[in-house]
């Protein structure tokens, strides 16, 4: 399927071109314009991208499970019939190579995948029954429970992963697995890549004869079309995946509307890796070159980055250190994800460097490219890092501080002293386990996600996965935007009292007519 | 058990007079004082209670599911044990029946013994696990999911049920049975009532073993000492219910701080019950005989009062009319809560006389004592009802506004002009399924429960009940108040990836020792 890309934003059905300020896509390693002008919308394009999506609501939510899940399907289907012309546009727009571009949309796919089967199991609806008591005093009446979607969903997919977590990322796809239709507001940094993999949504909802208004995609600034797509009485919840700034930007934004609505904002995370006093001693430089690997990975752009390494200080410190610095040496500068993401880089690493009590250990390769980002290694010692809260920062990129405590108290104090975050590490040996189980509590009460003798960038798409945590990592710690139960988000309780059957849903008719899994007068069962 | 009322704070195991302003109950059938003073709390009260809620929130959690249980149902026990001292002193502080208190006795010994069983059957704590695919390119990590308590909670009780949705009400319950302390602020209308509840929670943490700081009982008012909790870092999450105005409030405060926090407000709902045109026709008088006992219950002090009645106009809706103002005619003046509910109640249904368009149908009969409520029924077209948002406020008390519609397509126009509600209810009959079946979707959109040929006053305690909905129903849709699910507003979930054996919890360990149904490899199974 060959999708020419126009510029046009997709309403509904209909492909408009933006009347507002004329947008170019750049290219990182350039810094080079890139063909053609995207045009943005304004607050009437928004308007009408909401009011189909609430148009189409009831009629959406409404579909079968299993039709549900063919569109999803669909989707990827779609998204891998684009062919090589989605990676390349995406490798422009990002700057990011052609394997980790193929490995994402790999990512894309199975998660819509993944989802298709979490619609069709139908746990998600949570139906529950309670048999009607006619004798007690008083009766008791039936009543029976199941989840449905929110309303209309505003997604705003994030600049350093352009297909899984942007169009038709996590946020989108959960979203549209509850029943929720979705109007994304397209990332300025990729919006060619956008405008095809939307295209490829488009093409589902028409060839799945879904209503138009399950999808729209919009192009524009978060001040203007970001602001009022949040602010729109239809939308009933927002994803986002970005920075702190932006994430707190449309937290505020929805609290200020009549109605407020649930703002699932994935933001800033430094990721602490605590090497506990064993695995330190015996697999210090192992452990320094895998954690420098990780650092670098995708030129440091992932929200699981490792910005953040506890240990007691001593000479395995100093091993686990020079390994580091070793490896950090010679890896190459690679291009950043935009000239604002590099600049923001450049200072965050030049303001890191300027903290009385931090030392530089060391940077990477100096960069060829206008955008590339120069890795950054720092240290400093406990008592610093506990009387900064500027350390806190996240430096998005390869920038990491690494923090040398006294004794394992202080990192205990460290640990206790760190905002939510989604992932914590810790690495150890079998003699650690006494201090693992001393810090494991308070790392739960951080993280979202706490990893043994690993590191944190991978982000598994599956059933147990968490990507979340408290604040500021996320803004709901309640939820997870990646793996099964980020579905859970967009879904709301609704009970049946006393419906004659022949007016129930589906999923909670006598004789489960679906095969549901359902909790019946308490026990869960497939009845 | 006889426990003396002595006017104190519980913070922790301690006994405090508050050092503020001096508080009273009022008994609302004399208007008089009853004794003794309640002292109410400063910052620091609010700042101790916090910090001994912090310190016990790790060991609180890592309790055993049947120990948990088990505090769960010493609470029961040991509220059952205070006797009829219980039962007397909330009759003075609310003016409310003997049998409606000890029948909410029962719901909240019920409730209490229900979540003991929810914690023991531990499907709360959403135990899912992936298995590694060590050969897999990449490999995929061994992925547990658990949820785990938010933290302490504060919460605030309502006047309206002193025992059921008050100190040991379903916000406390639900929130120690996901493991999070509590801190309650008593609601000023009935403090000795919270302090034998409070006392009683109290004891069975002493008994149980369990930290001092799982529970404190807080007096004064909601400016000083409840936004002083709700601002305190050591809050995770805050349980309230109440006006629109109270709840706000502590959504603005929860908003402002520097970590926000989810606030469960439930708060206003004017429940709409639509007549269906052959219900109407054929059972017109029974069902306003049957609506009138429904608003007139409890004084019409419950969230669920039905304050909104919508038909067809016609010689049926007549009937219907005609059948309400005899019923309601013959019903006495109940005592309302509090001086400041009656007065409210006063000035709400003096305001709803004035709107041009609305016209009295009828009064209850005049009042006895000072807070005696006299029931008002009132009629309106749903034109005006259309175009004048304050018909929209809730009057709490036993008032409520026909809404006579000229066919059923205004029926629907009214449905979905409706702001959230916690209920919705449709009388109907075979005949009406067609109607039945387009209000519907609007129906589900708005409300948390669905009644059909019901009335909405009962909230039964179970696993199906849904007390909530869309705002200003609460300002959380995504929860319930009442019922099982109640435990999953103060949950979230945490990830282990790669932890070692003897690290895990025992709800995420191989073998599955405790026996929970957990989900594997995307199968829901007991294994």
């Amino acid at each position: 399927m060959t999708i020419e890309i126009t510029g046009h934003m997709l309403i509904g059905k209909t492909a408009v071109h933006g009347s507002e300020r004329q947008l170019h896509a750049i290219d990182p390693s350039s810094g080079r314009d890139i063909e053609p002008a995207f045009g943005a919308g304004n607050a009437n394009d928004v308007a009408r991208a909401c009011k189909l999506a609430q148009q189409a609501f009831d009629s959406y939510r409404d579909t079968a499970l299993g039709q549900r899940a063919q569109f999803l399907e669909q989707i990827a289907t779609n998204i891998i019939d684009i062919g090589p012309a989605l990676i390349q546009r995406a490798m422009q727009e990002s700057g990011l190579p052609q394997a980790r571009l193929e490995g994402e949309r790999g990512r894309t796919v199975a998660q819509l995948r993944l989802f298709a089967k979490v619609v069709r199991d139908g746990r998600w609806l949570g139906a529950t029954l309670d048999s009607a008591l006619p004798e007690r005093t008083p009766p008791r009446p039936d009543l029976r429970l199941r989840k449905i979607g929110l309303g209309p969903v505003a997604v705003f997919g994030a600049s350093n992963f352009p297909l899984a977590f942007s169009v038709a990322g996590g946020d989108t796809t959960s979203a549209l697995a509850a029943g929720c239709p979705v109007v994304v507001k397209a990332h300025s940094a990729h919006p060619g890549t956008s405008e095809l993999v939307g295209k490829a949504i488009q093409a589902a909802v028409v060839s799945c004869n879904l209503p138009e208004g399950v999808f729209s995609l919009l192009f524009g600034d978060g001040r203007q079309v970001g602001q009022a797509l949040v602010s729109n009485p239809a939308i009933k919840a927002v994803g986002f995946t970005g920075s702190r700034q932006g994430g707190m930007a449309l937290v505020r934004a929805a609290a200020q509307r009549d109605e407020p609505i649930p703002v699932y904002a994935e933001m800033s995370s430094i990721n602490p890796m605590f090497l506990l006093p064993d695995a330190l001693a015996t697999k210090a430089r192992q452990i320094g070159a895998g954690f420098v690997d990780s650092l670098t990975l995708g030129a440091g752009q992932f929200c699981t980055n490792p910005g953040l390494v506890i240990a007691i200080e001593g000479q395995y410190l100093t091993a686990f250190s020079d390994a580091a610095i070793a490896a950090l040496q010679a890896k190459s500068a690679a291009t950043m994800l935009t000239p604002g993401i590099h600049a923001a880089y450049t200072e965050g690493v030049g303001q890191l460097a300027m903290i009385t009590g931090v030392r530089l250990l060391a940077r990477g390769q100096v960069a060829a490219t206008p955008c590339g980002g120069q890795a950054a290694l720092f240290m400093t010692d406990a008592d610093t890092f506990l009387s900064t809260p500027a350390l806190e920062n996240e430096v998005f990129g390869a920038c990491s501080l690494v923090v040398s405590c006294r004794s394992f108290e202080q990192m205990q104090e460290v640990a206790e002293h760190v905002t939510g975050q989604l992932t914590a590490t810790l690495f150890l040996t079998a003699t650690d386990h006494a201090l693992a189980r001393q810090l494991l509590p308070t790392l739960e009460r951080k993280a979202g996600r706490i990893l043994v003798n690993g590191y944190p960038t991978g982000v598994e798409v599956s059933h147990a996965m968490v990507h979340g945590g408290p604040f500021p990592a996320t803004s709901d710690s309640r939820s997870t935007s990646v793996g099964a139960s980020a579905i859970e988000r967009f879904l709301r309780p609704v009970c049946y009292q006393d419906i004659p059957a022949d007016l129930l849903p589906a999923s909670l008719q006598d004789g489960n007519p679906l095969g549901l899994w359902r909790v019946s007068d308490g026990e869960l069962m497939l009845a």
